[in-house]
């Protein structure tokens, strides 16, 4: 039988973490401790505006912008993943596009939805544990895909073929599960330990916002350690014009600050109270920094719930969503809504036309999670 | 940037409601103290039986029928909001129709969909600190729109014009938020401080239950606390003939009663375990007085779910709903549903063919909050 | 007012199952006491490997195919109830089909879809009190229908007739909701003391997944201690060919095993925070045993959630469902489909179409709770 996800996990939490041990794993998961090379020189350096530390490849900060069509402004995102299989040289993560490197430096995360590149992608993404600035008070001890959470944004479209690689180059076993495939997962998505990598290739069948995360057991642990992310496959036939982003719920259980740093609590994960509920990563973030659209603008919102554990009640403060996909888009919708909820572990897509202009905040609005951290400001400028 | 709602309510409750500090802001959360003009006489008073006791405008009983076209007796609603504007003399608020003044005396929370009135609606609410009795055991100290929990019953139709007014009379600032409004919510929903008052006019575009509420930061206290209510949008094209019924369901999170009183725990709210969740703001209420209906009626429920938190599983004990609108009626329905969750912040529209005569318990099948208070009884007569 | 449910469940728990005292009724929630006649004994015998212990009528373990049309051997089913009618001699419920009967052995729950009889279905079912293992390590102290949790899976078409009797042979009041049924829960619902039954007759309306659960109060504690289980209704004309099984979803609240058993937790019930919630009353049953089917085939997946408080967030690793029908089959369909969460107290189906070989977990992708157990295989042979 496979190991991902495991049926043992609260019993046996540390068992199924090959090749360390329960005390070692426990440090990792407390502190992400100085056992994990290139961690703890990470963790010394986090405060406010400390020069970058990363354990190995600082990817370049370029965006592959080069190897897109034409992208408008609102198109070019540095936080997306493109096709890197059109790229030369070097180190294929390094030169991938725009990733965020290991920093406690407070970044952003782009939530515009990247363009599709010229056909088909290959991706080479690596594991990485390095500190990350969520607020100006919180640095998270985080365990990600190339460096952010959440990790790059994916998309293409259906029928388009990804070639995915991921590389571990930390202490415990990490894997990728792309809810966009159909593939044999025991194979796909089987764990890697250090210094290995796994490849497959899938071609999506079905429109969407997919989630991908890491599915190593415990599965709890690694979504709510910050290992996942989107991937939004358009299908052939394309939507109706519009300003597209992509929305990542999850949600933070946190230990308390060590040495300016909380590590993820798994125990608080159990009880299912988190501390911060937010989209992309970072409570609150697009209320200082706003998604800014048009007035007469299509806006989607393609919205994927990580979780690990509470439903995303996604609504827009002063709008309605003319139409919302429960499925596949163009099929599967419903229209004139104001708060739909998207399941942990699922997908969907939002529509509204902003004929109004104004500041309209998006929320979860099952406000006894949702109110930490779940809001941000859709600026629709006249 | 807006403020409604904030982003930084779990870390600074209080500094975000001015101009009180945030002393008098827990003692008004905790006690709803004497501070506020009228509201200590209501606790005084709030034992079974007592006097009525209001702050100021004892509204008006009498349901404003008159207004209206003709109205059948299961249509007149004391706890609806009409067409104001067709009304004559005195101040908006009082002569408004029926509503429930400050009282600790139970009464039922009429479920009946208010009729429609001659087209378009003038509204003028006043926000109210009082204390609610919910059962023979419990009076809460409420905050509401005009003195109950939920707020008045809104019913018009997609296009029609509303044109809304909130006018606060206590300390602590709010605001009002409609779901079937498109507009900016900075300007429309803004938090007025007391003595002020906020005016928008709307055009509801999609049919369906909508939800509105107060806004102003923490929004999770404000809504946990009562202030919020259902607007029902009918389409311009009548649905089928049927008896139209309104539910709300929110959830009550309580301190200790003092003084006979139970105010609102907004601690008690984060930990999202409620005292109770029921529809229209009475545990069980329809379990001694049930909705009435004839065999052979079709009903319809707009049921919203104000939360804050937890879904609203509806299903009907003994029935199964032909028709479920999961987005705007007449479209996005499904059919032949035994249970269906409504989102927090969310609406839905529930129809069955009642050819069956007896006594049908509707509840929310989410039995670990559900059955704290989430049923009540709807027979259909032979 | 009907009884069932009651709306004054939290504050007075044991006054409302008659006859037992609120003494005996803890005593006997506790640890299933001494004091229930034959349950002592199979306490005794709560053990790997003890003798089958039941109170009365150990039903015959020969499955009913003899009264069967054409069953492939994938659809033979001994956790099912198939049309009892045509089957001579005995007792109803020893001359059943297939149960299992009061033991501590482990037996995994065959979660295939029984085969549709002849047309009309005749049910006669007990209530049980015994111990089921659901692990190599915990034994839980159960309330059943039959013996099992879930109870018998059913299956019938729209407009068959199911004509069910439930006898009560337990101390504590129960009673039979099925949600396929339209009828007078009042009546037909009723909570039948020890000793007595109730029969009742109904002709399912709609195509679908439905819960069938104890309706008696507190409901929480009968559905929560095991008494749920899962009709389902297949449409007339019929859909297209498949692999069909059925996934109950449940949570177990378990206090501390007391004589290597542990019994159901009305507290930790209304806490939220189940010890397991998983498929067909076993965790991870089919991690060791998976579901097969072969590369070509269509599975259907009937998804029933009885809760009794959380979501089902079903969810395929490495699949895709190309079919979910939020209501009725085969109406009410979308498509393209990562997860989808089924209420608590609803039901659905899910289709996907198995055109890859290999191992796919099928879980509850609400990881906070899923974990616990929500996870099996279905093995896709090449």
């Amino acid at each position: 039988m496979t190991k991902l996800p495991s049926p043992d996990t609260p019993q046996r939490l540390s068992d199924l973490i090959e090749p360390t041990t329960r005390r070692r794993f426990l440090a990792n998961a407390s502190v992400l401790s100085l056992a994990i090379p290139g961690v703890g020189a990470a963790i010394a350096a986090c405060s406010p505006g400390a020069e970058k530390s990363t354990d190995s490849t600082t990817a370049s900060q370029a965006p592959a912008t080069a190897a897109q069509g034409a992208a408008s402004p609102i198109l070019h995102n540095p936080d997306s993943r493109l096709d890197t299989s059109l790229m030369k040289g070097g180190h294929p993560s390094s030169s991938a596009a725009g990733t965020t490197p290991a920093t406690t430096t407070y970044h952003r995360f782009d939530p515009t939805l990247p363009p599709l590149g010229s056909g088909n992608l290959k991706l080479h993404w690596r594991t990485k544990q390095l500190p990350i600035r969520i607020s100006d008070t919180e640095v998270v001890a985080a365990w990600t895909f190339e460096g952010d959470i959440p990790g790059p944004l994916v998309h293409c479209r259906v029928g388009d073929t990804v070639e995915f690689t991921l590389t571990n180059d930390v202490d415990i076993p990490h894997s990728m599960d792309f809810h966009a495939a159909q593939i044999d997962p025991k194979q796909a998505f089987r764990s890697v330990p250090k210094g290995e990598s796994v490849t497959y290739t899938f071609k999506p069948k079905w429109a969407g916002a997919f989630m991908y995360h890491c599915g190593t057991s415990p599965v709890l642990m690694h979504i709510g350690s910050g290992m996942f992310g989107a991937i939004v496959v358009s299908p052939r036939e394309p939507l109706p014009a519009a300003k597209e982003f992509v929305l990542v719920q999850s949600e933070y259980y946190l230990a308390d600050a060590a040495n300016g740093l909380r590590a993820f609590d798994y125990n608080k994960m159990l009880s299912t109270l988190p501390d911060y509920a937010m989209f992309n990563g970072r409570p609150n973030q697009y209320m200082k920094d706003p998604i800014k659209v048009k007035v007469g603008d299509r806006v989607r919102f393609w919205v994927v719930n990580a979780g690990p554990t509470h439903p995303c009640n996604f609504h827009v403060v002063g709008e309605q969503f003319d139409t919302v996909y429960l499925g596949s888009p163009p099929g599967s919708a419903i229209r004139g809504v104001q708060t739909w909820d998207v399941a942990p572990g699922g997908g969907m897509c939002f529509e509204l036309l902003c004929d109004v202009p104004g500041e309209f905040p998006f929320v979860n609005h099952g406000f006894g999670h949702g109110q930490k951290g779940g809001i941000g400001i859709l600026v629709v400028e006249g």
